[in-house]
């Protein structure tokens, strides 16, 4: 084993390891031209043996077998992302959506019913809370679950079209219950309703013979882009009734007459406490993102250093595409961003492990922050697996474009993340939120002496902003990482306060709310994606004095961070235009000097060799030039 | 007919309306789940259907019975992008590749021979070229054709694995002949070999059962990316035996005894006027990714203006999302830059048109350019595509990704346009070679006058960035077009200039040349992609006039453009950072001023309705809030 990958694989290595070589002799690698019902028909029976393996186990509590490692089970999840996605997806909606709701959400009669058979797949289920019409305004789905006092029973009711569920995992062809989120209803004692908000109903969707239980209409997706293997469909409740027992009720219950009651009595927030404690599967997702893109640069980096294209005219002998500096230069800044974003995931693992453990301490302030962090990691995460999957599919030229390369699948399979569990643009607008109102209360808490010095800074920040004196606060090398965190953190500061300055205007009476939301809404992307960045760059600079040479991958990580925004920095006095120069050669020398540990830095990762075998990589057994690394050096001495 | 789609359509808006009127008809959207097998032979009908049309034959020598309308076909083709793209690859690969080779390679004797049946797709044929171990560098291929001069024939043969014909379309199914391109091989009276470099020979692959030639080992590259109605396969020959007249010899020839006699000597300067006339098929793929494109832009745009999600706090009414400035920021930009294409596009089929109509004279020159645009255009464009599309699926969330959508079809299709017909990167960097080449001529034509005003520009050139005073040379509204051009030829010129001075080291007695040249890779890529920036503007600018609104659009590419790459502008001296914030609420402010227009907009595209239906688009048919147009109008002044 390498260094880096046990540096890499943190707190749950033996997990990871267990995974590795359990599932590395799995042949995950699905036949391309199946069907799709063969291919659905494979992942369930992928499912069972998962379940066999009992370590779905793992997350759920000790008290109905479970082994409640949290952590472990995540860190698990995430591996099977360098095996097949549909596995991965179809996993996660059992026993991370479906499983997850009914252990969060449900109390003991939920648990003592359902959960051994949920953890053994022998009860499977969907999670139906998207609607055609609603898919990231949840709060505002249209399904409702009015109580009826008399027979004492919920009735599941689809109002109109647009309140269709929709892209439900596991609904076309596996489950025979869904979690179905619903608009919670209730009649008072003058027949008048009452509407409670957004809860969970555990309904039977199909029957034990697989037929759709009556006033339940089950229709199919489709063939989607990708993650075939996963059956997804659309579930329509013409007033299906289900016991009263069925509301998953940890936070909230109606009593057999029909009174509704709840600790928490804000709606709007007795709603988001329910999806907060929802927030592994989005944390899971942004670990599958992870592998994929991994998985795709180790099969890009390894092809580039063995195929070759046009001769070097001095030599006359062709030259090692990952030799050229533009190959280098899709790569290895990818690898490093890759680096960063794991041990960024690994730190939300652990923070999740700590706040969900068996016994753990609620504390909703932490919990407040691990859904910010998931929230713009899952966002900042799947945008660059998409990006770096199609960068590794175009480095591999018409190879990657085949599918027994296994690079179409990665791309196709993994291109949903960046919308489902959350859309990635809606994410970062309420991470922007979160950060806004910290901030607020932060200059809120100021005394007077502090708002007056408060206020001086703003000025002061205006006229240094004017002057591009900001530059000269800080000189040190851009490669230092000294330097690129106080970089990477005066932009997020920069870019909340001063969003929330704009936001200010808001609260004046007769405001257009909308109008200065919609203008500012750039900036807020901005602010968000500014602070994941920093928060990112942390996680991996608390880990980077682990392994030599993970000092220059920060660096590179943290340049091409800096790079991609250094338009701002230099309109915002961060940088002067010629010191932002110096970032794309610092970015090039480095490229130079981690093109001999390219190998090295992808086999980190720890893929099974299995999982990546195809043809792209038979170059390497047929190679018969001078060894990569020899040619290397020298082009490290010319770097 | 919408005036934009007149201005759009150009000088064969008369074909493209036949396309529309025939085509638009036919149902081009395959079962997403039938299998390989049916989805190619429906293509392959479909490319029946076409020839029938006799379409294709629009574009060859009328002496045949073709019309020598050879801009028409290719925008015919270009339509096809809105209908399916497997089609679209499948017909270029018959008429464009294989049909252009034996056109403009071949002579009378082949001509007479073949091309009729061509046409007619009597004759399906295959365009041998990439091979495993070369697809960038072709000059390099390693099959050999060697004359055998006793038996009046070459001998065509597959030397070693790399050397294997790859990703061939129509090689899997359907192709009976090959232009396969090799090493041709003469041996002089002293028995010693002679290589002449590559040539291209017409060789049967399969008899008319449908089984290979003897000599010939066709195998499947199976499932793809996408484009799976085309049936790509790999040829491998051994020794297979063809007669010397199945050479195509346009450019050079060999006489029964073995002599090889070619009008242009040099075997480099051959090479690349030989592969100069198969510019159409280059030129083509630049077309369909255009229309992909659009036809991606026209399904998120109408799917934006009629989807609702979240609500305005003041009104309660859920929001148009592409009433959203980041939803506007993310579609209106891209709709700007694919106008812009589409203008390029034209401008450049009207150019091939000019040189290779029925009685053209040929222009060395001019051919050169238009090799080079047809180069830079296609990279930007495809690329362009790739990213639009992209973003296009995830504008409309899950719907996006649902096969039924037809987005999944546009993206995986057009994916492998960025790395075939030319690598981009590749590409780009022959663009850059021409532009630096250029550049030397210029300056090596000046007299000493003019050269030493020349150097002292450049020294003024560094001065001016040195303190920033560039960005007062010219100080318009950042709207305006006149900034923009001027602004886009600052940047074209500067980068070529200063790529030249680099590039002028290598000339140094002793200077590593590869180290040199792989050092400004970065540069000299950013300097093709600079130029083509420019002639892409210049091209919609020269029709922006005939339209109200394309004012408008122009302004929001140009405005794209720079703010893409500002932060060089920026360390150029070329923008202030002060201006370039400008930019940004430029850009944001013409979004608002286009929003009430998107869909006019997209309309002018000329998509076929038949071609777009699909659920994605049915919340048109049920929308019942405000009319899209007074909803935006409200928008536009608030903007």
């Amino acid at each position: 084993m390498s260094d880096l990958q046990t540096v890499l694989d943190g707190r749950w290595a033996d997990v990871r390891n267990d995974v590795r070589a359990q599932m590395g002799e799995l042949k995950l690698t699905p036949d391309p031209d199946a069907s799709t019902e063969q291919y659905r028909a494979e992942i369930a029976d992928a499912v069972r043996t998962l379940a066999r393996s009992r370590r779905p186990h793992q997350g759920f509590d000790p008290a109905y077998g479970g082994d409640g490692d949290v952590g472990g089970v995540v860190a698990a999840f995430q591996m099977l992302g360098h095996g097949d996605l549909s596995l991965l997806v179809k996993a996660g909606v059992q026993w991370g959506l479906f499983g997850g709701a009914l252990a969060a959400l449900g109390t003991q009669r939920h648990h003592d019913a359902y959960l051994r058979d949920m953890m053994d797949g022998t009860l499977l289920g969907c999670f139906a809370m998207t609607e055609t019409g609603h898919g990231s305004d949840v709060q505002h789905l249209r399904t409702t679950a009015t109580y009826d006092a008399d027979a004492g029973e919920f009735v599941i009711h689809t109002p109109e079209p647009g309140a269709r569920k929709d892209y439900i995992g596991g609904a076309a062809r596996d489950a025979t219950m869904a979690a179905v989120f619903a608009q919670l209803v209730t009649r008072g004692p003058d027949e008048v309703s009452q509407t409670h908000g957004v809860h969970c109903f555990l309904v039977p969707i199909r029957t034990a013979d697989g037929d759709a239980q009556p006033g339940v209409t089950i229709s199919d997706c489709g063939v989607k882009a990708g993650l075939n293997g996963v059956d997804n469909g659309r579930l329509v409740f013409d007033s299906v009734r289900v016991p009263r027992e069925a509301l998953l009720n940890r936070y909230a219950d109606v009593s057999p007459d029909g009174t509704y009651s709840s600790d928490i009595t804000n709606e709007t927030r007795r709603f988001f406490t329910m999806l907060g404690t929802l927030v592994r599967g989005r944390i899971s997702v942004a670990g599958g993102a992870a592998s994929a893109a991994e998985k795709a640069l180790t099969l890009a980096t390894r092809y580039g250093a063995t195929r070759r294209q046009f001769s070097n005219p001095a030599t006359g002998e062709e030259v090692v595409v990952l030799d050229y500096l533009v190959h280098q230069r899709k790569l290895l800044p990818a690898i490093a961003t890759s680096y960063a974003l794991h041990f960024a995931q690994n730190d939300l693992v652990g923070q999740m492990h700590e706040l969900q453990k068996p016994g753990a301490v609620p504390d909703e302030e932490r919990q407040r922050d691990l859904e910010t962090r998931a929230a713009g990691i899952k966002a900042i995460g799947t945008w660059h697996a998409t990006r770096t999957i199609q960068m590794c599919r175009e480095a591999c030229g018409g190879a990657g474009y085949l599918a027994e390369n296994l690079l179409p699948a990665l791309k196709a399979d993994t291109d949903v993340f960046t919308t489902f569990e959350g859309d990635n643009t809606v994410l970062l607008q309420l991470v922007a939120k979160t950060l806004l109102s910290d901030y607020g209360r932060r200059v809120g808490q100021l005394d007077l002496r502090g708002k007056v010095r408060f206020g001086a800074d703003l000025v002061a920040g205006t006229v240094l902003e004017k002057t591009g004196a900001r530059s000269v606060l800080h000189r040190g090398d851009v490669r230092s990482r000294d330097y690129q965190r106080w970089l990477l953190a005066q932009r997020e500061e920069h870019l909340i306060a001063s969003g929330a300055q704009r936001m200010r205007k808001a609260l004046a009476p007769g405001a257009d709310q909308f109008a200065i939301f919609n203008g500012a809404q750039d900036h807020l992307l901005a602010a968000a994606r500014a602070h994941v960045d920093r928060i990112v760059f942390d996680a991996f600079a608390a880990v980077a004095d682990q392994h030599p040479l993970l000092d220059r991958v920060l660096a590179l990580h943290g340049l091409s961070v800096i790079e991609g925004d250094r338009a701002w920095s230099v309109e915002h006095g961060y940088l002067t235009a010629a010191r932002t120069k110096t970032v794309a050669k610092a970015i090039n020398a480095l490229c130079g000097e981690l093109r001999p540990h390219a190998r090295e830095l992808v086999d980190g990762f720890g893929i099974p060799q299995n999982w990546l075998d195809c043809p792209l990589l038979d170059g390497e057994r047929t190679q018969t030039s001078p060894a990569d690394g020899q040619h290397a050096d020298t082009l490290t001495a010319v770097g």
